[in-house]
């Protein structure tokens, strides 16, 4: 069995996977590593593992981590089934590459645009043939609420809520419709201009926002809130059929 | 003549209007306020002002600025030339109201959606019988920049810039195409959602980053840099005339 680790600024996302199959996966904090790493691989019996991390280890968890699974490090040297034609991989994100391996897995031939709706929102473009060509960042749901409230004097910081009707009609619906609605106007707008350009694009949505988000879109959406996962593991298992 | 004073949160704009012409324009920092104003009123003799401010004044310039010029505060409480329809009318910015009154003078008999990108970028919508109904709050094009800077890690704060392709190559022109292309993405389509509700719709572009924005939007928009203080001058009038 395979242990696919994303470890984020706060959480760790982990999955444990057979084949092409999803047998369990924990999400826990980032100063439980160790402890939770190990719980899990005293219950699975785990040949191959994969990390990929947006935090920067310790040299001490490094070692710990090396010690008992020998992982692959996800970054811009390791072999994907992918070609990236980003014009500088070196600063592709590690989840970003991630996205686009697990696109060409799951929608070989396809035009798919992925987008991620976390912290910020990424869009990824992976053309039919396999190339991976770039996308877009902005600001994620939770960041747009933080900022209106941050960065003026006057504004509460509120928790994100459906929008009932794009005209709000006090502070708080307006900041709601400003931000949910807005979201949703830019995404549907998004994939609108990539559809006009590929033609038979597949969309997919992932990320902590996925359930609220695909509520609030127009577009058809294919909904795969551990596309991430999904994505290590295929970079995984090429790596090990390539050694 | 008519002195027109919006106060934001660092920097004072100030016209000259006469009936319904603006003779000159001035801006300067927030700390000038009293000696600006004292060389403006040097020069022009100033019948009735008007103020409107989103931050807070010193009972000390509030005296001084009393004593020379006796002006009109904008609150909620002020008479204004429409019907005001939010929920929470006492919770409605200035700029908004100021926005709502220019837009039933110029554009009478019209559905106007004015949108107004500063700091935030704010959607004001009246409809054509004169009534101020709500709208949208967002974080504005500087702001997004800030928070993916403030708000992550890794990604660089960049000053805004037009986009060549939707598809960033690069972690710059990603976040470029998420901001520029995402906002204008998400105001042509609200602007649509508009539309299709209401017939005959007038859209207004006012704000800081008015020119920045009209060379991205795809749809027909009047562009009014100073909308802020015509609705101003309005709302002065409309109080002189029913004193």
């Amino acid at each position: 069995m395979y242990l696919i680790i994303d470890v984020g600024n706060t959480r760790v996302k982990v999955a444990v996977t057979e084949i092409d199959t999803v047998k369990e996966v924990f999400i826990f904090e980032k100063e439980k590593i160790i402890s939770e790493l190990k719980k899990i691989t005293s219950k699975y019996s785990i040949s191959s593992s994969i990390v990929s991390s947006v935090a920067i280890f310790s040299e001490e968890e490094k070692e710990k981590i090396d010690t008992f699974l020998n992982p692959v490090y996800l970054n811009s040297e390791t072999k994907v089934p992918f070609k990236n034609n980003y014009k500088t991989p070196k600063t592709l994100g590690v989840d970003r590459i991630a996205l686009a391996a697990a696109a060409v897995k799951k929608y070989p031939n396809k035009n798919v645009l992925v987008l991620d709706a976390g912290t910020c929102i990424t869009y990824d473009f992976i053309t039919k043939e396999g190339v991976y060509l770039g996308g877009a960042i902005s600001p994620g749901i939770a960041m747009r609420y933080k900022a209106l409230h941050t960065f003026t004097s006057k504004l509460p910081l509120l928790e994100p809520s459906e929008v009932e009707s794009f005209i709000g009609r006090d502070t708080n619906s307006s900041i709601h419709s400003g931000i949910v609605n807005g979201i949703s106007n830019e995404i549907d707008g998004i994939i609108k201009q990539y559809q006009k350009k590929y033609q038979d694009l597949t969309v997919v949505l992932t990320g902590g926002d996925t359930y609220f988000l695909s509520k609030q879109l127009k577009s058809v959406i294919f909904a795969h809130p551990n596309f991430v996962l999904e994505g290590l593991h295929t970079i995984l298992i090429h790596n090990i059929a390539n050694d």
